[in-house]
C-alpha cells in the first residue's frame, strides 16, 4: 500500500511564497551584516559530539540530535553493556555526531581551528538552519533558521555599539518597532555580590529574567526557594522594580554598587555605550536590569530586542562572552554577537502585514500553447524574453485556453502572449494585460517594452 | 585539557571568500531558474525514514544518516532483541528520522503532500544540502549542494527542451565550454528488448554506464558477466561505439530498433528535443547511447553534462521520470528534472580561473581608530558613507598605525579614513587610495564620491 507522505513534527515545508518572504528577511539582514564589514562563512551541520556536548548545559545536551553511527554500529557495545547502562551512556557509544544546535559554538570552533588562517579581529556572520529536539509548540520549531553577526579578537566597546546599530537599522528596514533592551552581566555579577550572594548569580539571574513571565511575586517566591534570605530578597526589590530614564536608573544602580569594582564596571561600559548610540538610532534602546539572557557564557553587555506591537519574545538577543574559544584551547580571545531569530521575525511581519507588495517577483509573461508548431515558435520568442530579463514561461502542453488561462490566473502572471496562426505570420504577438484585460498586437520588442513599463 | 578541535569526516568549513564563489554559483543557477519560471521551496532536512528507505537501492539505504530518536531510545529493544538483530533492524528500531540522501525524492513527497495547495503543472527549484555517509574521497562529500529544477504534471518534451536550454543557458553564464549528452531510457529499453535480453536492462545500462571509465572490453567483459549471451554481446557493439552526427546516429539506431515500439519511441522522444534545440544552444547537445545514469527512477530522455575543459566527471544531470510520486500514493504524475553539482562546478570555475574578479564585494572603507573620541566621531561619519550603501568599517580598538594598516591590507580594503584632530576640527576626513597610495582631503561628501568612482 502507498505510504501516506508527511515530514517529523517541527519541521516545516516552505512554499514558493513562503520562500520569498524567507528570502527577503535573509537578504535584507545579509546586506546590513555587509555594510558593517561582516564576511559570510559557514559550518557543517553535523558536528563532532565532543564540540557540542557541554556547551549548552545539561538540558542543551538533551535537545542535541544525535547521528547514528554508519555500519555496524553497535560493535563496540556488548549485549551486556546495553543491558546496563542508561540511554545517554548508549547514545554516546552509538554516535559521535550530532546536528548543530546554535551558530556560536560552531564559530567559536571555527576561530580555533582556523585560527593561523584568520585576520584579527574576525568579523563574520553565518545564516544557517539549526536543529534542537525541543518540543514543538507554536513558534518553536526543531529546525529554525539563525542569523548571527559575531566579531572576535576586540574588546571594543564599539563593537557592541555597532552591534546594536545594525538591530536597529534590521528593523528599521523591516518596518517593525521594536524595543532594544540593554544590560551588563557585570551589573548582575555586582548585585549578587552587594546583597552577599555572589555564588547565587546564576539562580539570581534565572529568577530575574522570568519577571515578565511571572510577576514580581512569582521572581521573589523562586529566590527565596533559590536560598535567598528575606533580607537579600528585600534589598533585591530597588533593582527589579527600577524605573526611570536610562540616565536616573544607572544613577540609582551605582549607589547600590558602590561596594563591588565589578558593578561598579558594568554600570560604565553600559553608559558609555548607551552615550555613544545617543540620538543615533531609530528605536529606542532601554537599560533593563531585569534582563537576564539564560546562556551562562556572557561576561558583559546583553542585548535582547522586542517587537513594539506584536506578541511575540525576543526576536534578536546577543551579548559579549570573554572566554568561548578558551574551551577549545584558545584562551583571552573575546567576542561579541548578535542573532536575529528568523522564524519569529518572519510571524512578526506577517501579523504586522509589512511585507513589501513584491516580496515575490514572479513570472511577469507565459506564452499560450496552441500546438506543436505554435509552441516552438513560442520558445523562440521566450528567448528573446528571457535575454531582455523578462522571466518567462511557456505553457508546456496543448491543453484547453480556459486551463491555460486560470494557469496564468492562479499563478499571478501578469502578461500572457497569444501566437496562433495569424500572429505567426505576421511575425507579432497578442498580448494580453491580465489586470486590465486589455489586449494589442505587438512587435515582440513592442511587447517587452510594454512588459517593462 | 582543551579539545582540540575538528569536524567529521567528508564536511567542510567554508570562510568568506569560498562562501562568495558559492553565493556566486547559487546566484547564477537561482536566476535561471527563475528565468524559465521555476519558484523555490525547501524541505525539512529530516525526513521520516519510511520515506527515504527504499528509494535509492539497497546501498542507498546504507548511505543514509539516521538520526537517534530522543529520550530513552531503546525502550522498546528488549536485550535478548539487542543480541539477535542485525545492525540495520536495530537502527530501525532506534531510529525514525534521517538527513535527506537528495532533493528529488523530498520534492515527491512534498507534492503528494501538498497536492490540495498545488497548481499543476508544478515547476519548482530547490537548493540545498544533501547527506550521504559515503566514504570521502576528493570531489565526493558527506555534505554537499545540490540545485535542482523539477516540473510535474506535464509530459510534454517541450519541458525537456526548456531543462536543457537552462543547462546551456547556466554554463554560458559561468563561461564553462561544456558537452550536454542526450540519451533516452526508452531506447536502452528497446535496445534490450531487440537483443532478447529485456530483463536484463538495468545490469546493461549499469555496464554501458562505464565505457568512459573502463574502456569497450570492460564493458565487454561485465556484459557477459551478468549473463549475457557471446551473441548478445556482440549485438549491442554497434550499438555502444555508435557515431556520427546525431542525425546519423538517430538514423542507424533505427533500423535496430525497428522491431521495439518502445525503442522507436524513444528514437522520436531525442529527435523532437534536438530539432527544436537546433540552433538554440551556445553548446552542442550529443546523443550518447552509452549515457544510461545510475537510478533506476528514469523512464524517457535523461540527459548529462561534463566540462569540456577540466577532468571532473559529470557536473549536472537529470531526465523524466513518469511515476516519482506513485510510492507516496499519487500516480499519473510524469516529471521531469535537472540537478546542478554546485561542489564541482566551484571547483571546474577555481581549475579554469574563471570567478569574477570582483566575486567577494567586501569592505570599501576603514576609518582608522586614533582613540576614543575620534572614534566616536568616526561612528557618526560611518553612518554616512553606510547610508551611501558604503560598506564600512570603523577599527575596533585604538591599535597602532602599522597594525590597522595592515589589517585593511590583508582584508583588502581599497579606501581607508584618517580622521584624527585636525580633521575633526576641520570637518573632513584623509582619504587613502590603497591601491595607488594617493591620499586627499575632503568633506565626506566628497569622499563618498571619491570611493564610487
Amino acid at each position: 500500500m502507498a505510504q501516506k507522505p508527511s515530514i517529523p513534527k517541527g519541521t516545516r515545508d516552505f512554499g514558493p511564497l513562503e520562500m520569498a518572504r524567507r528570502n527577503y528577511i535573509f537578504d535584507t539582514i545579509r546586506s546590513v551584516f555587509s555594510l558593517y564589514g561582516y564576511r559570510q562563512i559557514e559550518t557543517p551541520s553535523m558536528e563532532n559530539l565532543s564540540t557540542l556536548m557541554g556547551k549548552y548545559g545539561e538540558e542543551g545536551d538533551k535537545l542535541l540530535f544525535k547521528i547514528l553511527n554508519s555500519g555496524d554500529f553497535t560493535r563496540s557495545v556488548s549485549t551486556q553493556v546495553y543491558e546496563e547502562a542508561t540511554a545517554p551512556q548508549l547514545a554516546a557509544r552509538f554516535c559521535e555526531k550530532g546536528l548543530r544546535y546554535d551558530l556560536t559554538v560552531p564559530f567559536a570552533r571555527y576561530v580555533v581551528q582556523h585560527r593561523d588562517e584568520l585576520q584579527l579581529p574576525f568579523k563574520r556572520y553565518q545564516i544557517q538552519p539549526v536543529w534542537r529536539a525541543d518540543r514543538p509548540q507554536r513558534g518553536r520549531y526543531r529546525e529554525f533558521y539563525q542569523c548571527d553577526a559575531d566579531i572576535v579578537g576586540s574588546d571594543s566597546l564599539l563593537n557592541e555599539v555597532e552591534l546594536l546599530l545594525i538591530a536597529d537599522e534590521v528593523f528599521r528596514r523591516f518596518g517593525i518597532r521594536v524595543a532594544i533592551k540593554l544590560n551588563n552581566r557585570k551589573i548582575l555579577s555586582g548585585i549578587a555580590e552587594v546583597i552577599g550572594a555572589a555564588e547565587r548569580i546564576v539562580d539570581i539571574t534565572v529568577a530575574i529574567d522570568k519577571l515578565d513571565k511571572i510577576g514580581l511575586e512569582g521572581v521573589n517566591a523562586e529566590l527565596a526557594a533559590a536560598g535567598l534570605s528575606a533580607e537579600q530578597v528585600e534589598s533585591l526589590q530597588p533593582i527589579i522594580c527600577l524605573s526611570g530614564t536610562n540616565a536616573e536608573k544607572l544613577a540609582d544602580i551605582r549607589k547600590v554598587l558602590a561596594g563591588s569594582e565589578t558593578g561598579m564596571l558594568g554600570c560604565q561600559e553600559v553608559e558609555t555605550v548607551l552615550n555613544a548610540l545617543e540620538g543615533e538610532t531609530a528605536n529606542t534602546i532601554e537599560l533593563d536590569l531585569t534582563l537576564a539572557r539564560g546562556l551562562n557564557y556572557y561576561t558583559g553587555c546583553i542585548v535582547e530586542v522586542k517587537a513594539l506591537d506584536a506578541e511575540m519574545g525576543s526576536i534578536s538577543g546577543g551579548g559579549r562572552y570573554d572566554n568561548l574559544t578558551g574551551i577549545f584551547g584558545m584562551p583571552g580571545l573575546s567576542g561579541v554577537g548578535i542573532s536575529f531569530g528568523a522564524d519569529r521575525i518572519y510571524d512578526v511581519l506577517e501579523q504586522l502585514v509589512l511585507y513589501p507588495a513584491d516580496t515575490e517577483t514572479g513570472v511577469q509573461l507565459l506564452f499560450i500553447n496552441f500546438g506543436e508548431a505554435e509552441a516552438a515558435h513560442c520558445l523562440k520568442l521566450a528567448r528573446q524574453t528571457r535575454a531582455a530579463g523578462i522571466a518567462t514561461e511557456v505553457y508546456p502542453d496543448t491543453a484547453k485556453m480556459k486551463k491555460q488561462m486560470s494557469y496564468a490566473n492562479a499563478r499571478q502572471i501578469p502578461f500572457v502572449a497569444l501566437v496562433g496562426e495569424n500572429e505567426m505570420r505576421d511575425g507579432v504577438v497578442t498580448l494580453k494585460n491580465m489586470t486590465t484585460g486589455e489586449q494589442q498586437t505587438l512587435g515582440i520588442e513592442e511587447a517587452i517594452a510594454a512588459i517593462r513599463a
